[in-house]
């Protein structure tokens, strides 16, 4: 195993000495991934480090960035009465899921950024409702237009991109001994279910949009 | 920027060699984070290298492994009735998406582990109906247990595994001049895709299993 883990770490090197360069015939990451002074890379759809981060941060950076692209692709155009939107008396509102995708990166930082293992009181106040959805969600979360939603993601990120400018690597492998199903659970196995569950709930919101009165037949 | 790349691969590094010990106070990821021989963490809630695979190749693994889990976790115990469940004229049922997530993972295979930029004839025939969903989909794909699409999805990734294994990060971060959009993409994304295409569907899974006659309401 140790040998293994030798050739790991060779690898890895290697990797990221070769991404700096180029190889004949192959397109190749540049090292970091940039454009111009922009910290970004050429294409969304590069994951990989980015600048401002440690490189493992910055990969899962990359992957929050492009999870987020794809559900505000989603949303796009979408007025107050498409938010609004309840197909049936169990649903949830296109609007209620992304305010509940801003309340889930909220907990989330809590539970990652500091010692506390839930929200506070102003926390719960503010969030709650979007992070049970529900009878309380139906009834409280309606009325806003898509700016609304999509200006409290973004500053959610904002808050979550500067605190993972502060931390490295090593933070994100940190392991909470019990968290998911009791079990041991690390940093980032936690920020990865930030972004997959974006993804879980882009399906539902793409399923409902594709239902909309009016809308032609879609087949999600 | 040299500057910043540097303190990146400082960051990397110490992070790696952190993790090989252990620090005062915290809860630190073994190297590679494996128990006894079976080449795993000992849970399945660490996002990280895995023996085996190069590390990024690992991480990726991981994620795979991860949200894997959680689909399996939700389709568990459905019988043949619920897969084939049709919520509306437009829906697709629980089994056809199941076998969609097996044919995505082989359209991937094939656009970053061979030359070819698609399946070939016989690919196609297997996996088209799959690929595309819709009224295709609802006539053909019925009538199934749940082993048999948990058996093909499983088949699936043994053969992305095995592939993974031979390749290391340099593959990973190889960049496609021309996939999403249009735009430069590297293998690293198209695999993300896949991984965070399983929780889109697994999205969707949940909301019409919550509607299966006979269930209690869910909010999904």
């Amino acid at each position: 195993m140790e040998k293994q883990n030798a050739l790991n770490r060779r690898n890895f090197l290697k990797a990221t000495a070769a991404a700096a360069g180029s190889l004949a015939g192959l397109v190749m990451l540049p090292q970091c991934g940039t454009a111009g002074d922009t910290g970004r890379p050429e294409s969304i759809h590069i994951i990989g480090p980015r600048e401002g981060y440690s490189p493992q941060v910055g990969t899962l950076v990359s992957m929050l960035d492009w999870m987020r692209m794809v559900v505000v692709n989603t949303v796009q155009g979408l007025g107050p009465k498409e938010l609004d939107y309840l197909h049936d008396s169990k649903a949830n509102t296109i609007g209620a899921m992304l305010l509940h995708l801003a309340a889930l990166e909220a907990f989330y930082q809590v539970t990652t950024f500091t010692n506390r293992k839930e929200l506070n009181a102003a926390g719960k106040k503010k969030w709650q409702t979007a992070l049970d959805l529900g009878d309380a969600g139906r009834k409280k979360i309606k009325g806003h237009n898509l700016n609304y939603y999509l200006d409290i993601l973004q500053r959610g990120r904002e808050y979550t991109l500067a605190e993972f400018r502060k931390r490295d690597d090593q933070w994100l492998m940190l392991v909470d001994p019990a968290f998911f199903g009791g079990q041991p659970t690390n940093n980032y196995c936690k920020w990865f279910h930030v972004c997959e569950h974006e993804s879980n709930h882009n399906g539902q919101i793409k399923w409902l949009k594709s239902r909309l009165p009016g809308t032609r037949a879609g087949n999600d």
